[in-house]
């Protein structure tokens, strides 16, 4: 993909967000977008290739959002990026941008990067593909909240320290809710104790919450795996009460 | 090895191709570098470093093919590269353009990196060694196809997903001889499917073949590893026929 | 990280120089820092963060030493880099050049990141933080070597190959000392062979010492993980003598 871009866009500078993304985990890959875009300048171009339906007749899209533009597969992969913009969106149809023949096993190559060094080199949205209002989802990043405070989430994401990042947005919060004393369950276990920052706690093996750097509240154990430690998975349900 | 390219030639674009090649693995690697290097410009420069006999009496070379070049110890690692096409193989022997001292144990930042830094300024391939007309090769990538139709071929990379690519070459077949029919027999198992893309076989745990992007006949397995299914290693032989 | 780089200064060109410290390992990500740096420019920043206590009021620190410059927590990670050199120490403590607000789990992006990016555009140390003078440092790399000619050292890394490279630098030594016999014991095991380059050892499974790159001795095994071989962990002291 590299070397396709750069052959077509020489001056493209090209940086590689993560090299931990497992096969197949579009969700991770979901998560990893959100969390990174939010420092690149203003023009950006993400490409973002976690493909299992690749060949098949999942669309190739190319997403403006948030000032950045997303080049993938429309799998939900750039969802969470989309989830509180309001994106423009274009189904990647205008072969005359794709590298020709086309495999069905490798879009990345063939449809994705060379794409994206088109859309580099100045092509505008709207020559590589039709608009479309339509997108493949992944479950909404909102939490539900309810009049009561109570807060039902989940893990969206697991680090590769073992910390389990919920969907619990400190922007969408109430002041202090979970500041001012609060009871978070996860797989039977009880969390009462917020730390600022991860050296903060200092009891071995203790769980702890901690608001990570995306903004969202994770659970964290202190230099242990919180996953490994409370047998946690991507997707275990998070609830939040105040005591 | 890049701190090195970078002192010398300051404006060299430096890309990751990898960081998957197992260590001292020197087959993945000239996989690898057939698979990749198709994509990048004329005149791209690959240093390829998977090199066991660091040290000892085996050549550094340079070789220039298919309009690109190759930097790398004379161990196999360019010679998928070199299978079809007409080399010109340099012998780096002049220690001019070497870092000084040249330690033993790592020739690819003391001899590789800098020549290739070198080779991005301009310098001659011939002033940066003799040229020469042998190459270590790896076994050809050319499977034997007999009168009858009958191709014996071998599994000559897995990939992170399990994918166990063959040396069966799309380009080097008659047409349709997989598409209409056939038996591909590896460690006692049949398959008799081919498909399109990955996501069009639905059925959990089912083998089956599929074009791969490099070109190849790959073997793989409905979200799983074919290679850990199959019990499938490198080199494994390969057979197909038509029933 | 790449992004807040990117945005501060445009023309910075970001390299990569490893993906495989292991999650909070200070000291394997120092040692990688003193062997990497040496074949950089001058004047490059080096970006090390493998931070631990984020958060909490370890020092963020700016080091000029050697030529270049290196940007990181005060936790001992460039330690090995300032054990020989007289270096100048910055506390990054003007909140003008960090990216708000600051998160006390991810100073790397808000920090380090943006002013590393303030430096490349030319800002000057002293107007990013306070000099100070004193460095938080991991033991020093220097072997104790008695009168009498006994090396007392210790593993300071163990590479991807399973190489255990100890603190016995060659710069160091009386010469020969190591060349013309000695015995080197570690965890019980004894060594009396010194290999030039990995190949030279033709005996499967055998122990030998090696000159490794960076200029230390390093103890390795035939196409084996010495570390696993000989169970050596890091730290683990290494005693050589002469027979």
């Amino acid at each position: 993909m590299k070397g396709v871009i750069l052959s077509i866009s020489p001056a493209a500078r090209i940086v590689d967000i993560t090299h931990d993304i497992p096969a197949q985990d579009i969700e991770a890959a979901a998560f990893t977008l959100l969390a990174a875009h939010t420092t690149f300048p203003k023009g950006t171009i993400h490409v973002a290739v976690v493909d299992p339906g690749v060949g098949s007749n999942r669309r190739p899209i190319l997403i403006e959002a948030r000032g950045q533009f997303f080049v993938g597969p429309d799998n939900g992969i750039c969802s969470y990026v989309c989830d509180e913009a309001k994106p423009r969106i274009f189904h990647l149809n205008n072969p005359k941008y794709f590298r020709q023949p086309v495999s069905d096993t490798f879009n990345g190559r063939d449809i994705f990067a060379p794409v994206a060094a088109a859309l580099a080199r100045g092509i505008a949205p709207r020559k590589l593909g039709v608009e479309v209002y339509e997108l493949v989802r992944l479950p909404s990043l909102k939490p539900q909240i309810s009049q009561s405070g109570l807060i039902t989430g989940r893990v969206i994401h697991i680090d590769r320290f073992g910390n389990c990042v919920t969907n619990i947005d400190q922007r969408e919060l109430t002041d202090n809710m979970v500041h001012d004393g609060f009871r978070l369950t996860i797989q039977g276990h009880h969390i009462e104790t917020l730390r600022r920052f991860f050296a903060e706690e200092t009891r071995a093996n203790k769980v702890f919450c901690v608001w990570g750097s995306a903004g969202f509240l994770e659970i964290a154990a202190k230099n242990r795996s919180a996953a490994k430690l409370l047998n946690v998975k991507r997707g275990d349900p998070v609830v939040v009460t105040r005591p």
